[in-house]
């Protein structure tokens, strides 16, 4: 009954198996490994962008950061959800990577940033010449922290609004695959189709050990992300390990397979919690996280059964039993559903 | 009928006077000049703070930048208002001088942040370990940028919530002595009785050519400031020209005057507006500077006239000529009397 | 006998009258005054440079890491003479302002960068792909920190070895009038004809009270330069005050004949210690400063005649009699030539 | 016949078998696993240092930076090697990280920073008050990036020059094992005992897949040290994966056991390099890496058969065939001699 994070569980067995594989004499490093050459080709077909740059690093913050360091100025604000991991959940990096750009915080339904809100949040932003920070790119996570997914159409729409104003899109696609097999749509559908000009492409949260790919639809950014990269201290003197991950990643479907396995399980638990008395769904969940709402002797009685999940809006061990609090579900590849069946038969029970 | 700004005003006579006299032969530079330490000894005596570091800069952000820089970390964020300067004027300079801190927007009432508010915003953040930013100080602008006024006790609540989170307290006091002359308090009660512990003390928009100065009540942080200063490029060779700004404007009272000069004539132009039919004035202004609502063809009318505003809330000059659209009327130690008249006049008549 | 610096001497009265002039009744703030108008024109005229884009700022240091800045990515180096004011005496403004640039230390003759010196830095650097700094702008100090000043044909190599890597070249011009006089050149010859991309242009220790000129011959960089000026807290509200003094500097020739005083104040000043035995004159100084070489008791004998100057290789007060030690002496446009040929008489007597 | 670097060889099979026992259900992330709890006393115990605080990242590089930044001011200047791993090839990571601190280079015998080297460059920052760079710590490389090890007693007196100053003292350990097993000393005698303050202790070039250690004999600077970590972007989620390489990595003495194996390829690498004609080694290699002189005709011979190594001075391909370059040859764990020898046989013949 683990539900705490999709980046506590397990890498798969075949991911494992490429990086034994991949440990095998010399190889040359920062890169210029042989894989690194298959990866990007693979991701090249994958988003069907024959020219995009393509970079790996290892952790989704520096995939994040490292992207909007080159999309923003230093005197720019970067638009982006009240709930977006990189402001709530990156400890200032978007700020120290960019050299000091703002966040401007755009209204949200569903954790989904709307056009509207969009429009209206650019507007009040450069209306004051040099005093004010000026209008930068705009980010957008995908699937979002609350685990709801934009359409292929929102993402345009938003993208419009920002083009509109001549600004660069980013999606931080930690949970990119969960969002991609929820929509059923293509990857180039969900990017560039889409007006999306860079990705964080998530693979950690997904079964890998930990690599994201960055992707640029524009390659001629190339060789300032590479020196953003170095400098960040984020190239891999052994990047064939990199690689590795990725490569089994976007082999035989792995990406897909893991995702929908997540998809899956999380729409098992949707639909359990939604015949538990007392219990609230929240949001429209369609990916592989889902935000409840349930008593706080419910969340007890869950987590004194073995039930690991975080209560996000309060203590669970001391209040009111009846006052309500939330609850984050997060499944991966790996999540079994008897344990989840479990769950939900601690908290009817 | 020049209400644009407080900081396109002349410097008052005896500035310029100090100025030139400033200017005689060979003077220690760097702040070592012997104006330096007199400019110290008043503003000691001044704030009652024997203890005190004190600091002069060019600039309004200059000094409120150095000073939060001296106060929070890069990994922090800086609790203030929406309105805040910091926020909305310059530029990314607080992200830039402090390597990289965030702001968190604090609720308002009439563009004084709440203790609710505060305690409220301080509760959100920190609340995930290293992942999101840390607490760091409070800035608070006395007066505010809408031209209300903090009493002492209010800024003792704000400060006794901070104080709880282990937080410091910083003034943004562009317009400090607005606020003193309007509160009648003494520099002492509005700032570390009510527990502020750093102040940037502004003499540019009343009646200076181009200083403020920083103080911290805790002089052990002084040497990083003084640091801070020449690495932020704004310690000045010829220091003695800021130091004669600042003792001409502590001598005799001059700034106290100026002050009560500004606040007067804002009081006359306050209650000059409050009699023009369609005009409403917005927030509760006490010191030098007045927002108020009127239709487009109101403003339209005035401007026809020679006033000189800022009309904050859209473009005066198109759309429909019974829209409401907020203007800002700002006044210094040497607004006219008769020009508020007439300004009156012209949108009475 | 006061020799200490160039930044301790007073303001000329025509730029104290200017100031006084500008000082009267409202006008528009932050760069977009009437002055500065004129001074943008005048400033093109005498650059011969109709297109150049130009900013004032306050400090020496505030113009050089601002331009250097706009010129350097943060991964590059910049290649300076190891005397440079920007290597030695900004406590890492460069480095801040650019976000992490590195120096690169170029050798000299004279304290001037040689060609071969600079070609041998830019070879040894950029050498290892992403590993290493990437090669970035030279920073040229004219004249230079020991008082040498660089004929134009000299520059035209120096930035010639530049261009062939790609790379900008950047004056220091703290001293640049004086330099500029010793040459008997055109303003453009020692700029822009000789490749130089973007200058600061000193006035503070040239008789202004503090405001130095930020000139871009290549004016696409200019709302970058603005956004950076404004971010680093440099953009003065009451922007008048500057430009007054940067306008009285440039009419009728007051720049010119500031530093032809200077300039022949320190000629005077050379011609006299080369007739004291025991001092030796170093480096072949040109402009408004010289290093001289004497025994400790010698210096002792000055300074207790009440000469002032640094003596910048040792302790004047303590050691052997006859230790050689460095001294420094600096003429101003108010260098007084009697309070020289005391000095030189103390010396010898 | 690879000597290119000991970052492009393969993880030991205990290391790959350790990180997939790792990959075992689900596990606290962020450095709550348990394996970080054992690997944390297991650094401890092998420092004898029971309060150490210690924390794992991916690169070395990071490694660096991140404690570089926790032990410098952004205005201060690292002292360290001109040849230091910070100074060449971090692409300005330090002083990115440390948000804009200098390095100011020191003399050295065989790529080991010396006493006097040490004292002159420390005496001769930190002169001119606010003006220059403050004095920061000292980054000592061990090995160092020639090859070459200090002695316990070395370092102690290089500590012993920071500490006269009251700096600290760094230790850039990229090749610590190889040192150490050199040395025949104790953790403990090559670090604290030895005055050096704080440590990358690195394992990504003996024989991990990337993982380094950050250790601070004075746990104090703890909690800022994670906040940098989280917000340079290098805090993994799946945490377990570095503890796991790192466990494996100090159980049953395989840290000493590989650098040994290194450091016996090396030395049997460096006597056959003995014999050659025309061929002379360069420092005084104790470690596992070696440069050496040859013609470029010898170059190109290895070359042509098969070796891989960087030719550090010039182009090997082009080029009188008696100029003299420099050949860089690295050795890791995985080091076969009969390739050495076939490698020697080659310049032989």
């Amino acid at each position: 009954m683990f539900f705490a994070s999709d980046n506590a569980g397990p890498a798969h067995p075949k991911v494992m198996e490429a990086l034994n594989a991949a440990n095998d004499g010399y190889a040359s490093g920062y890169g210029a490994d042989a894989g690194m050459g298959r990866v990007r080709d693979m991701v090249r077909d994958v988003f069907e962008a024959p020219e995009a740059a393509v970079y790996l690093v290892a952790t989704g913050t520096a995939a994040n950061v490292l992207t909007l360091a080159t999309l923003a100025n230093p005197w720019e604000t970067i638009f982006c959800s009240p709930m977006a991991h990189i402001h709530e959940d990156e400890c200032n990096a978007p700020e120290f990577f960019t050299g000091g750009a703002k966040l401007t915080l755009v209204d949200t339904v569903d954790a989904k940033i709307t056009a509207r809100g969009l429009q209206r949040a650019i507007e009040k932003e450069q209306t004051r010449g040099v005093h004010g920070p000026q209008r930068g790119p705009v980010s957008i996570t995908q699937a979002t922290e609350k685990g709801t997914v934009y359409t292929a159409a929102e993402l345009h729409v938003l993208t419009d609004v920002a083009r509109r104003y001549g600004l660069k899109a980013h999606m931080d696609g930690a949970r990119f695959t969960n969002a991609l097999v929820a929509l059923g749509c293509s990857a180039a559908e969900m990017t560039w189709k889409a007006g999306i000009d860079a990705v964080s492409f998530g693979g950690t949260k997904n079964g890998l050990l930990g690599v994201e790919a960055c992707i640029f639809f524009d390659p001629s950014v190339g060789l300032e992300f590479e020196l953003r990269r170095k400098r960040g201290a984020h190239l891999f003197s052994k990047h064939r390990f990199l690689s590795a991950q990725m490569e089994a990643y976007l082999t035989d479907d792995l990406w897909l397979t893991m995702a929908r396995q997540a998809n899956d399980a999380c729409a098992h638990l949707i639909s359990g919690l939604e015949h538990v008395p007392d219990v609230q769904v929240l949001f429209a969940p369609q990916s592989n996280l889902v935000f409840f709402d349930a008593p706080r002797s419910l969340h007890q009685k869950a987590l004194a059964a073995g039930a690991v999940y975080y209560v996000t809006s309060g203590d669970p061990d001391s209040g009111p039993a009846d006052e309500r609090l939330t609850g984050r579900l997060v499944c991966d590849w790996s999540t079994d559903h008897a344990a989840i069946d479990r769950f939900i038969a601690h908290l009817k029970g």
